[in-house]
């Protein structure tokens, strides 16, 4: 086609590797991208313009939300952290990012949720996008708030949401569970894209996984996104096997959707982070 | 095979679009079609042999089941009409095909039942075959009569039925809906000569989609019918996407199954019809 | 309350047993009851009004639901019949009764629907409201088709419906299977004032039985009615079981819900009526 | 029993209206009531030590949780807040008493949710412990948060709690929802004794409602709490019919479980609160 | 009534304790019980023969089942024991009884199942009948095997069975578990009462407890056998709480349905049994 | 992977058809194979080392578990038997192997289940892994034993299974029915191989089937085993229908899981075997 589905979309976390990814991705649709990172990206690109600024800066982040058609949310700290930062980053981030887009009247946001919102539902439960969240860490917990922040805004105020939930999204895949977990980058770029374009979304759940040969949740009430993974983390099975000893089967970190952040200890009992 | 599989089908609506689709498709399967529409069909093949009469002929449609294996029963107001005119063409129409089953032995009966019959389930509902009836018009509901008319015949009488809720079947996708809606005549043939052939149905009720990129129903309850769709609507995409304006995702045509007969007005309030 | 309710209630199938019950137990609910039936009542009380017509009499019956709050649908064949009179007074009975609420602004409709919409389902599976129909009879086909109408209704026309699935209701239980199949009168009138009552019902379906010792279907998607039966069948236990022999539990009418109905001949068949 | 069951309990909120009827009815539980709220309670008994505290610090809350057996947390904003008093109160208060339950070896939490984690839903969806959270405010939205922090702390501290869903709980019902929401303060108490005795509860989540005559949501999946209401609002249903006139049935603060509370704008557009 | 309902009934297993019960209770249901069991009743009523055989003497079972109308089967090892003595006893035992009964045309068969068939289900779980089997034992592994072994003979030989899975079944309740899990003697008579005189059953599983306070599994898909406890653990409570120290709730054997079963060693393991 | 994954798998039933294939199949996954049957296979190969013995020999079973990793247990009497035979090889047999495995630490048993433990299911019920048993011979039930067994094996001893209910397994397909129950060969193996190295199986059921045309159960409560069916019964169709009559489709041969074993005589009754 030759105008773009979109003219602004906002990207947050635009600075991190996924960011990176979706740049490039997502380019295609959209006349422009604004990026929001705390810091400046070093290759900015003619259809990007910048944004920075920390996302628990209410007004500056309602700010960035003016023009804006849909946001890609992938901002706030990316792995377990104290919770001041977890508050501040992804709890009261995220909700200056939906506060920014109902006063905007952006039409919808996709989230970059994760797998440890329901980490410590096991394996073999093959959950769906209806089981209740099973959080394993106050990351986890804080990417269960925005799911509900999401839906709030959906049901009250319009703001349509696609939360994806991501297993492992890494260059590439490192140990045994990510030959379940891994989401590919080209895979999250097509998934985004297709929580994007959909139709209507409403407030949707999705699991961010890659075609990957065994299958640990159910993903059907996603369907209407019209994602369809093309890639997996079987090119890299045999060096992984060859080089990753066996897990033990019933270990929490097996056992567990979660991974090893099931037996995280808290954070705010580390001496240092 | 050098035999085919039946002696005689009976299809009506042999006149219409999905009629002639069926023709051509379904002749390998029998030695004989028996065509049933109002008006004869202009190009009466070898194969074949008219039978013209109106559905609510309770004697002519009785008769006309004589001597016939299984019936594809397609025929009856293809869209809203008039509270008098899906009375008398689909409910009485089909209680009439019923009884020439019923009273000639007739094993089976594969009917053109569509999305109107659900069409107010929820796009994001992902509704499967043991859902509520939601019927979005007078002609769904006559789809939902059709349905139960089906089970209280194979409960009672012996008689199988394929309940094929056609979504949207034209020579090519025109909107924004068909692409998720989209059955293609060529899939629509082969679902039906599925429904023909598949070892045991019942009462089986079928969403009659292609494999289109966007889904939006849970088919795995008709798994038994052997139904693998081979097209989809995305070729026209392009096409669609460059010329179709967006839809609003919250607007009740693009959240209902139904689409924009959830909209329509009551076909008895209209002035002419 | 010193003012009742509503105004105006229409009861249809008035000068039945039924209706003779609804006339004594909804007096207190409304200022007037509207009576239709086929025959005048003969006992005509100072705060009802009469209408005689048949339910196929189309104009009779919306100009009946003038200026009605809500309707009392119990008219209609009440047993199985043959296919013209099912036709005539049940399906296209009920459509005018719809029609006459949907143009007369009635709120909402409370239906005598039957076990016999779902006769073919088995003691043993416990249904509930969302189970699929399986209609045992032409009668309990009419009934599914009402169900349906209901549900046009209300998701496209904005009238309520409770569908009512009366199991047995006569004067006194009689067989074995009306131990637990029974609605006494007084639970029928109190299921039927609390279905007009209720805070909301949209497309509400209820089973209608006493509070019985020997329970089969689930009922708690009726919940919201406030439906709670206060009389059983027995009190008749040691009459009927001094008198009633063990049924074949395997036989088809004790196995499924709508007992000897499954086992009834087509209504057609019969050489008179 | 002449022991009571625990050594000491503490109650947040205390100085509330529900403080002050769980102050009486737990006493005979434990030897000693610890109670927390921003204001000392006037009328502090021989059986109660005064915590005057806000929940928003952090040090004096943890402290508070000292040689605890378990908490009854009812303390935080009690209706819809601007967010940033329920960020503090109700988000950073409840995390803060979890962390003083899992520093001090508190065995389990009794909260006071609320019907607006799940606001959204439709009465005749009749919900369970099981479905999604959808939040109907801000208020809600940090019920929801808590729901999880202690899932959180079950699954990775092994921190018990009962997350009590209150729908309705005043002095007496006011209005018609009431009729079937309400929750009298004797239940009240008679469900957060028994959150507190029975033998195992993990992460449960129960509907505070009593036994009321309309019933809309399903609370077989906290059956392990033992809870059993005895009263209901039934003696106020006239008082109320006569003075409160009926809702409209389509309205949202009908359909939904919310109430009210689903029409409420944003908080913190409003000018002054 | 004047006539019993049954000629003779056979009770094996009748000289244990549930045995006694059993024969006081029953008795007024047929003319004739006849008790089996290892050794001989010591006080054999006018209304009773004894037949004394082991379960493990395939003939001797199968010609006790002459002339028997029902059978209830609650023989075998009533506790864990080595794996030769559970297959003697409750395996091979149990196939004779189902030879008898289909050999004689023994209509139905009550059998004393056991929670320990699903003892490592958890108590928040709130199981129903349909979910799968999780013996915690040898002893509860062999009742599996004989619902099992009844679901083959309903399915092919029309022998029904109800399954009665007995939680805890004693002169009285003895220790907090048994709070929950308590099934008095005289509820335990109903419960077979009602299994027996049920109008069909076909092959149906029942939670075997009182009305106690706390609840643990969903026992709706036997509500067509009638069952309604009258009796509880409650007069039990204070006694217990008094001197039975409190569980620690993530115990396996609180957590669990089975108790102290889901602890218990390998019964082969053991030196002297 | 230069190493092999195993050092050593036990393999029962070695010297059968399937015993073959998995001989050739598995010999990549481990550095020796244990073989064990009643008769010593003719061909032993160089990675292999047999155990002559009976099943029912629990001290010889016993000890050919020692250093072994896994357990392929395929052997047993393979189609419908007299009772002695199935309790002696299935039920006894298996107990063996369970105990061989807790007694030397063996980590997982993959085991060869079938249909016939869940045979009299229908086919239109498209059950799933949780669905209960229903067995339809002798056969089937002590597969249901086997099931159980596992489930306590693991919930107790935390010996893990796959349960893999094989459904028509032959070196090609024969009659109508195989056209959806075939299971070739290669992907026995592939499922055999993927059920052995899946990183955590806890108690695992799995439909063993092919990809055909038409599906009859629900398989996703497995999908962490990574099992993808590469094969079909398609390439013997046209042979099939072009020999092999139509069935009937009420037949309960056709209807049922378990084809013809569901009409099967019980074997007890049978003349000689």
């Amino acid at each position: 086609m030759t105008n773009p589905r979109f003219d602004t979309l906002l990207i947050t976390g635009a600075a991190g590797n996924l960011g990176r990814e979706l740049r490039r991705g997502l380019a295609p649709l959209a006349r422009k991208l604004r990026l929001l990172d705390r810091v400046a990206v070093s290759d900015l690109q003619a259809n990007e313009e910048m944004v920075a600024c920390d996302l628990a800066d209410m007004d500056a982040v309602i700010a960035a939300c003016e023009g804006v058609d849909m946001i890609v949310h992938f901002g706030g700290a990316p792995v377990e952290k104290p919770w001041q930062e977890v508050l501040d980053s992804s709890i009261r981030g995220s909700y200056h990012i939906y506060e920014g887009a109902r006063k905007h009247g952006v039409s919808r946001v996709v989230y970059a949720s994760s797998v440890h919102a329901i980490g410590f539902h096991q394996m073999e439960s093959h959950i769906d996008a209806r089981s209740p969240h099973r959080p394993d860490t106050l990351y986890g917990l804080s990417k269960c708030f925005v799911e509900d922040l999401g839906s709030l805004y959906w049901d009250k105020f319009g703001v349509e949401s696609v939360m994806v939930r991501i297993f492992s999204s890494f260059p590439e895949p490192a140990d045994r569970r990510h030959l379940w977990s891994f989401l590919t980058y080209n895979d999250c770029v097509r998934l985004v894209s297709d929580a994007l374009t959909a139709p209507r979304v409403g407030h949707t759940v999705v699991f961010g996984m890659s075609d990957n040969k065994v299958k640990v949740t159910d993903n059907r009430l996603a369907n209407h996104l019209g994602y369809r993974p093309q890639e997996s983390a079987e090119p890299h099975r045999a060096r992984i096997e060859a080089t990753v000893p066996v897990q033990d089967p019933d270990a929490p970190s097996t056992r567990c959707l979660g991974g090893a952040y099931v037996d995280f200890p808290h954070p705010d009992d580390e001496p240092s982070k």
